[in-house]
Order: C-alpha cells, then structure tokens, then sequence
C-alpha cells in the first residue's frame, strides 16, 4: 500500500509490526524484550483503564498497590504457583552500584549482596496473600475486593510487541471471600465484565470458557478465559479469571472468624487484563492501510483538518473549524483540531488513516462558502460532502453506527471461523487450512491434550461455557468424550 | 486521645505513623523500604493522579511508557547524573530461577546472567534521552512533551511510609524544545503547575524557589521547587522542576535540524512529584483526632451514616439515606453511605473521624420526623442539627468554606513561621526553638552552605522566586550575599 504496509495476505506477522510502528503506537527499547508504549498507544491504553476501572469500581473493588519486589522464598510458598512463575523472571541480587577502582565505570558493588534475592513480580499472588494475612482477622473483613493497575516481569526469550513482552502492565484483581460460592460468583461476574468490555468498547466477541487442567493458572482451581479470534485464523487469550479456592489462604495460612467465632480459610479469586488488549485491538478490526479504532476506544473520534493553501481567507477556515470542534466537544464526542502548520492535509490524511481515527471531517474555502464539510469514514473509507448544519447531530449517529458495525462484522467473521470437526484428520486439515475454532469432542485427559498439541500445535481454548454438553467420541482416543471443546492455535 | 492516637506535641513521629496506620493508608511490607499503599490511601493518590493528570493534558502534554529496567552503562553517560544516582539501585544480575538440586526450594540459576546488568530505574531521563535520539529529527518533532506515571526504586536505608521508600509512585514529565528559551518557560510552568495544584486542591500553601547548585538534580542546570511547611516546623519538599540544558541531549546525541537545515542540540525539562506528596498532605492540616483531608482532594467528600437501633423504621430511615445519596451525587459531591449493619454507628463516627472525611451526615428517627439532619465538620469538629430542605445546596458551599478555611489556616501558619535573622546566632536559634524557614543572607558559596549545614542540620531550602533581591552580608562568612535565601531543617 502506498505507505509501505504490507498487505495481511503478504505478510500477516509483518503487518501487524508495521502497524505498531507506522501508528505510533510502540517501539522496541534498548532493553531486551521491553517495549517503549508511545504517546498515541498509550492513550488507547489509558482508554482501556478508564474503561475497565470504572467497571471494576461499579462492581464494588477498590484500587491498592503492592510492592514490585517479592522475596525469593515467597514464590516457593504455593506448590504449583512455584512451578509455574519461578522460572523466567527477573532477579535483583545486589542493591548498589560503585566506582570502579580500575576506573571502568561503574560496577555492582559485591558489598551490596541482598540476603534474600528479590524477585521482579511476575504476578502478585504471593505478596498480595502475604498481606491479606495481617487484614482478614473476621467476617467482617470479608469480602475483600481490590485491584491493582501494574506492571509486571516474566523474561519471554521471544516477544512481540503488546503480545508478549518481558515488562508489561496490567490490573490484576485479587479478592477473598468467607464463602466458596460466593468466590466462585466473583470469578463469573468478573468474567463477565471483561466480556462485555471486550464486546461493547472493543467491538471484539469473545468466547466465554473454562480452561483444562493443562491451561489453568498456576495455582487456580478454575481458570476462566474470554478467547478471540484474530483475522489470520488464530485465537488469543484476552483475560482470565481465576478461582483460586483456598489454595493461596492455605499457603500463606489466611484465616477468618465467623460469626460463631470459628476460624475458616477464606476463599480466593484473582483476574487480569494487560497491553496484550492492545495486539487483540490492532488485530481485531485493521485493516491493509492500519490500524482501525473502534468508536468507543478512540482517543479521538474525530479528526478536523483544514484544507488552505496560503493564508488567505485562513483565519476565517481556522474559526469555523475551532467553532466546530467545541461544538462537538460539547456533545461529548473526543475531537483533535489538527491545524499544525508544519504538515500538509495530504500527509495528514495519510497520518490519521494509518492511526485509525473512525471519521475524518475535512473543511476547506469552499465547504465555508458553501456550508459542507468532508466527512470519510476510516472502516468503510467511504466519503461523503454533507452540510454543516446538522454535524452535530450526525457525528454522535454515525459514531455509534461505526462501533455496531464494526462488532457485527468481527461477530460475523468470528463465527465463520468455527468449524466442527468429528475426526482428527479433519481437526489437521482444518487447522492447516481455514484457522480458527475447531470444536471437536475430546476425552477429557492431559494426556490426548498434550499430545495433539505436540503433532499440530493447536491447544484447547477453552471449554465454551454456552457450548453444547451432547455427549460424543474423542477424535484422537475414541474414548468417550463428554462435550465438545473448541481446539485452535493462538498467540 | 480516644483511638490511641498520641498528640503531636507529645510524639510527632509517632502521630504521623500512627494517623497512617489507623487512617488505613499504607503499611510497610514484607519486602524492607516497600511500602503497601492501602485502598484508601490509594484513592486519594488517585485523586491526586486525576488532579495533575488534567493539568498536564491541559499544558500539552502525552502520556507514556517507558522501561521499568536501565542498562548499567546509560547511567554513566551524563558524568553528574551518574554520581547522583547510580549509587543505591536495585541491581537485576539474573533471568532466571531453578529448583535446588539439594531439595533446597528454588536458587538462581547461575548459567542465567546477564551480560549487562539492569538497573531499576531510580529516575528516567537515560532510558527516555536514548529513546528521544530515535524520536527527533526535526524541528517538525519539537516541542516533545511526555509524562509517564511510573514506580521508581532508590535503595534508601532509613525509609518512613510515604516520606521515604525504597519503591515509590510518581510522575515524570520529560520535555525536548529547540529553544533555550522555550525549556526554561516549560520549567516554570510545570513549577506553576505544581504550585496551583498544591495551592487549589491539597490546600497546602508553597513558596517557589530556585535550588542551590548543592541541592539541584543531578544533570541539571536549574532546578525549581515548591517548598512547603509542616506542623512542626520541618519543610518539604513537595515537587521539582528541573531545567536540563543540553546535557542529556549531548549525552545521547539528540539533534534536530532546525528550518534552515542546521543540526543543534535540543534543550530538555524534568519535572516530578511523588507518593511524598501523601506525607505533605497528612502533616499540613491533619490533629490530634487523625486526619483532616481537604474537600477537593477527598475521597469521600460526605459520609452519611443511618443511626438505628432494632429494624423498626429502618427500611424509611435507609430510603432517605439513598436519596440524599443520589441526591448529592447528582449536585457532583463524592459521597460515601455506610449503612453496613456489621459495624455501630460509634465505630463509623469514629473511623470517618479518623479518615478526615470533610462533612458526616447523621440521619436518626427523630431527624426523619422532624425533617433534619446532623452535620458534623471535620475541620473545626463543629455539629449542628440543620433541615434537610436546602441540604444539596448547603454541602457544596460547606465544602468550599472548609477548603479556603484550611487553605488559609495553612497559610496563617506557614507564614508565621518564616522568620528573618541576620546573624549565624540567631538562625541556630531560630532553628532549635521555633524552626520553619528562616530568611537570611548568605555569600552563595558551596563551602559556607555546606558548613552551615553540617553544623545545623538545615539546608537551603531554595532563593524564592518571590522574595526580596535586597543585598546585605552573609551570616556565616560575613561577605556580600546578594539576597536572602531560605532556611530550615527538612524531610
């Protein structure tokens, strides 16, 4: 295309790295496996906080912040959770630089060994249940709701921008209940508030599932996931929510007092999104001249560029377009006046379609005589002279219309991209093929699991919770399987 | 006093420690110097965040966000940044955990070194100079004005809750102009920024001020503060402004090629505050009953608290809770209705007490007959019975008295506590008995300022930008001094 994106037929991988860099939305840093977050990405990022904070808030949790670090020993408390997070990470030994007497520089001061290494957190579990220990004394204390916005470490050998990077930031909810039901209701609700996050202001569906044994959390009893489909065929995880039991009350022995005065465990969830949103985004809607925002995740919704040669008649053209924006500013839509002398309208149409802005109004000498303006939208790039009166009615429609649609076609997609299989060898041609879901019978062991991941890469997703329980014949065993589970590869 | 507080004249240390502990705003954690920032204490940072947050989009500027981790070698590459902060940093020497052969738990793993260590970043302006040489080219990239909200790490030995901790909150703003000229206006705008906020929101009174070159930021040219005065005649400071020259531009090479094509090196601003500013918030205006929050800076600006005794009438009683509630909200006041049946309304009295929400509001049976209410200020500690016809147009005018109140109550206090000597005598006097800033001349060498502080334990708090240029003698050395400066003891 004509500002050197790659087509997602050419080159699907290259593609989405070119959109990251041409969008401005992050970069690599000198750091290994840590990205730089852009000023334009970020404020998609800050779109996605107030969003989610919100609901989090409605939903009864407050916000907290822990420490970075956490002592090496703690990783080591819950059984599985060590298993799962101790290995990659991020380890601070010492806690001083000095001089060097050779005159190197400087270099880390072998005086300045820790006792206990430090641990860059990788999630906070353990320092969080540390804490809860001294806070939840009585049924009163319960439940307990917080939420955490944070950035995290796990040292990924090989990353990709927003999708898997060795710094990263995310919410991680953490929640304690004096009630087994009650955490498990926790687990659903939330569950539920980042699916209708991820379809209403994403305009992403997403599948609402139970991860197996294989795929869980490590230290969870239940993971659930929300799973959507990107446009090359392969699923991504874009939330998770733990039922934790009383794993983690157990191992850093969390007990509360009932009303009878008897001491119990309490019961735990935890739940989180990061920046991988922001790769569930780009891939989600964009297209092959970038990025595509919906409405809703916009930083801004509207872009307003002037169109002068000259300075004649400009101050004029630069009212109408200052009035015009506050206007629509008024009516609550979020409006960039791009009137920077510096840059052409040519480059800035270019500018704005490769970052997805959904409706580009362009007024010129002749819309101010005639009383139009130039109104493109970014998902359709269709163009229309429409007059000025009226605009700001018209915006607020077409924005909401934008965002439907933009849904209905990533729904439509989505659901082509499941497809039933009864036998292996149409689970292999499927994969190798169309992409996508692939819903198959399985029966239900780590074992068959563990092996068709290894022959085609694809893993469960998820087991759906609106999925069928018809009961059928694993494809790959033939032992009895009890439902369908939907197989796919993912990022 | 009632909750176990001590007054401040008894113990101001403990006074302090004890309002954050009672007050639920932070603990130290597990983790030595790290603090865990509790929910409320967090929501008040939130509020803090939201605050400047608008006042930096309001000035221009974008969010970002860069590495948590610095390469060893960035931190020697601005000769006096390096020695101001590569001492004492959490130091990241290796990737990687593993399971102890000997059954120990986990170990480090000695084949995952890094070949360069990583350092926590104690500060950003390295890792973001050597991002900004691949972001400016032009004089079309200038002026860059970012902010990040980030956690920072400095390895500090005596840590106290929000003062001083090893992990800190914070924002940094980092700027890139092409002019001198036009970076020394950002620095003192963002002073102003400061100073406004400070001023409007926290109700604390500053004096802006210039730093000594002892006191300035390492790699600085200039740096600007905001000074303010506790309750016990310690200043703080409360937020820095730093004009950087060229200095990381020539560090990290960042050239623009100005209209007419000529390379030069671009002119830089620093800028931040921090979780301190927590610890100013609770020493300016909190008593001996816990803490006292300003109503624009609240949480909670109203509680409102049922008083029942048995169900009967409570569902009537609570009804109009909820209405008042909505009722308020509606007027855009943050309210809080505790109607939890787990706790009496005595402890809710005192707990709000403790917590400085601005106005409680107590509704009873007698009230509902007789269409009133209690309202309590936190400030003055003030009740009165009022009828609740005209309450959502009382609040909001309470609110606003209690904010001017305490702002100039600050103001009474700070100002009687400057005080103007003119011999060495009486600054070590004033210092000893009275404290709080002291006004005298000093000859503006590094060797008399240092001198003075060995012997006093006060430094130069800052050459206000306000105060007088009159020139007189210095107390210490008896040369010329040019102008007053500012002393005290600080935090």
């Amino acid at each position: 295309m004509a500002k050197g994106l790659p087509t997602r037929a050419e080159n699907y991988a290259e593609w989405y790295l070119e959109i990251i860099k041409k969008a401005s939305l992050a970069e690599n840093s000198a750091v290994r496996g840590c990205m730089v977050i852009k000023p334009y990405g970020y404020a998609i990022w800050e779109r996605i906080q107030s969003e989610l904070d919100r609901r989090f808030k409605d939903t009864g949790h407050s916000n907290a912040y822990f420490p970075l670090f956490i002592p090496k020993s703690y990783l080591s408390k819950e059984a599985s959770h060590v298993e799962g997070f101790a290995k990659e990470c991020a380890v601070v030994t010492h806690y001083r630089l000095k001089n060097d007497p050779n005159g190197g520089g400087v270099i880390v001061d072998p005086d300045a060994k820790l006792e206990e290494e430090l641990i860059v957190r990788p999630t906070s579990e353990t320092v969080i249940w540390s804490t809860y220990k001294n806070w939840i004394q009585s049924y009163r204390d319960l439940p307990l709701l917080i939420n955490q916005w944070a950035n995290v470490v796990r040292w990924e050998m090989r990353t990709r921008l927003f999708l898997r990077t060795a710094e990263f930031l995310w919410q991680e909810g953490h929640t304690a209940h004096a009630l087994r039901q009650e955490a498990i209701d926790e687990t659903v609700q939330m569950l539920n508030v980042y699916a209708e996050f991820a379809e209403t202001v994403m305009a992403m569906p997403v599948i609402k599932g139970v991860k197996t044994a294989n795929e869980r959390f490590a230290g969870a009893e239940d993971t659930y996931c929300i799973e959507a489909m990107m446009q090359d065929g392969k699923a991504l995880q874009a939330g998770t929510s733990h039922f934790l039991g009383q794993n983690f009350a157990k191992a850093f022995d969390v007990k509360f007092a009932d009303k009878t005065g008897q001491l119990e465990y309490v019961w735990g969830t935890s739940w989180g999104v990061s920046t991988r949103l922001m790769g569930a985004l780009i891939m989600a809607h964009s297209d092959d001249d970038g990025l595509v925002l919906p409405p809703n995740l916009a930083p801004w919704q509207v872009v307003i560029v002037p169109i002068y040669r000259g300075s004649e008649g400009l101050d004029q053209l630069k009212d109408k377009c200052y009035e015009l924006k506050a206007a629509l500013v008024k009516a609550g839509v979020r409006v960039k006046l791009d009137d920077d002398d510096k840059q052409t309208p040519g480059w800035k149409f270019a500018e704005y379609e490769l970052k997805g802005v959904p409706l580009r109004i362009a007024i010129g000498p002749r819309d101010l005589a005639n009383g139009t303006l130039e109104l493109a939208r970014r998902d359709t790039k269709t163009k229309e002279s429409v007059p000025m009166d009226g605009i700001v009615e018209l915006v607020p429609q077409l924005l909401t219309q934008i965002q439907d649609s933009l849904y209905n076609k990533a729904l439509t997609f989505r659901d082509s991209m499941i497809t039933e299989v009864n036998t292996y060898d149409e689970l292999k041609e499927v994969l190798d093929t169309k992409g996508g879901f692939v819903s198959a019978h399985w029966d239900g062991t780590s074992e068959t699991e563990t092996k068709i991941k290894e022959e085609t890469k694809a893993t469960i997703r998820c087991l759906p919770i609106d999925g069928s329980l018809e009961p059928g014949t694993c494809i790959y065993s033939g032992q009895p399987s009890a439902r369908r589970v939907l197989f796919a590869r993912a990022y």
